[in-house]
């Protein structure tokens, strides 16, 4: 059976210049198959105020209106997407960025406009697995930037749900690995203690976790989808820095999440 | 033996909303492997204005910045080759968007400082036609744009000089036409005569032409290059307009250039 690794890098990260390139160094030393999903940084919000268009945000969220589309579009899709692709190319790794629209390689709808309407914000509706292990076994190292499609208009679309679903499509022919890069060396027994890193979660001691309250918050909707992720035959879900990439998916970092 | 047409559209189609439109619906109906190579346009002038970024130009051609880069990137590789994929998906087309970088499907180098430092430039070496022959064959038409990548960092590169390079790559194992969408409705033989296409040019013709007078000026490097293609291997180089896409590919239309 085919096996994958599926690694999702934030903002933190592709901010910084030198951490990004750190990063991309462990990516690229990385054996085996694996794919980059990575977010948009803050990058998108400095060139739209320089652009003099307004980020609007609810509940957190932002509204992607159609300037904010363009410039998410340019930003994600073509600034960040191909500085990193040059770079992995730059290491060896035989990178190829795409957005969702690229080859169709993962397809959505424009959100249903409900009690908010997000704008041009893309719910994922299924990944296109044939393409992209066409790909890999050719040996490239796929780089998707947190862009979807639908009806002839490209889609602001959130990061670490690409990451999942691109997990969960491929789980259905490989053994998959989805590893969160995040601030944190992983979910923590006590959120004062940053070395205090709970090494495995499964079902049964994430819910002792929650009814202790050590689990709350956030981090909940991200456990949460870890284990609809685990649900959906994702053998594994990794969760901790970016700095410790390699030790992550030797097991040797972070938190496991397992069935 | 494979068969392909390698399709070059330059600015003024790419700033038309509807030309664009138009265009990308021939496109998507021309039989067989297709690829698009697509220039940048104004807009990056204009996103380069609004960002507050000087374009510099040295005998007509952008010297290329470190800003400038960042803002042809964005531009070239994102919002223009983004929106062209989506629509070529809605159309129907499983369209691929890549830059040179993307796996290193064409690859460069920094151009030389001569006379003219021309910045982050890019001068084609050669093109991956293994890569390119995959992902046709795999039922993917490709949309490149004028971007490529040497050490580490994206190059700005002339659309022009990117099709006819992929064509000639794509000569040593396919039967290519190249096809280079311009303003005119082909070489003409009065400049006053919008209707007067010369409909063949041969080595022999040409020569004639250029010792008449009738082709000078800008139309005669264009021609070198066409001529250049067609001793690299490539069956017929056409010139004319984005309108009539489809005559020009069946020989009805434009300008055909053979051996």
């Amino acid at each position: 059976m085919r096996e994958i690794a599926v690694i999702k890098v934030g903002g933190n990260i592709i901010d910084n210049e030198a951490k990004l390139a750190a990063f991309l160094k462990d990516f690229a030393a990385l054996p085996g198959n694996k794919i980059l999903v990575h977010g948009g940084g803050k990058v998108a919000t400095e060139i739209g105020d320089r652009l003099g268009i307004q980020s609007n945000y609810i509940n957190g969220r932002r509204i992607t209106d159609k300037e904010t589309l363009d410039v998410v579009t340019m930003v994600y899709g073509g600034l960040v997407n191909k500085k990193i692709v040059a770079q992995l190319q730059k290491l060896g790794c035989n990178a190829i960025g795409l957005t969702g629209a690229d080859g169709n390689v993962i397809s959505a709808v424009k959100r249903p406009v409900g009690e908010v309407d997000y704008g041009y914000v893309g719910d994922v509706t299924g990944v296109n697995t044939s393409l992209v292990n066409t790909l890999s076994d050719a040996g490239f190292t796929l780089v998707i930037a947190p862009l979807t499609h639908s009806e002839g208009v490209m889609l602001n679309t959130n990061a670490d749900t690409i990451a999942q679903e691109t997990a969960k499509g491929l789980a259905t022919t490989a053994k998959v690995q989805l590893v969160y890069c995040f601030e944190k060396k992983g979910v923590l027994m006590d959120a004062e203690d940053e070395e205090a890193v709970i090494n495995t979660i499964d079902r049964k001691s994430y819910e002792e976790l929650k009814a202790s309250n050590i689990v709350s918050g956030g981090m909940i909707p991200k456990l949460d989808n870890a284990f609809e992720a685990i649900d959906a035959g994702v053998s594994k879900v990794i969760i901790g820095q970016a700095e410790e990439l390699a030790e992550l998916l030797k097991g040797n970092a972070g938190t496991q999440i397992i069935k």
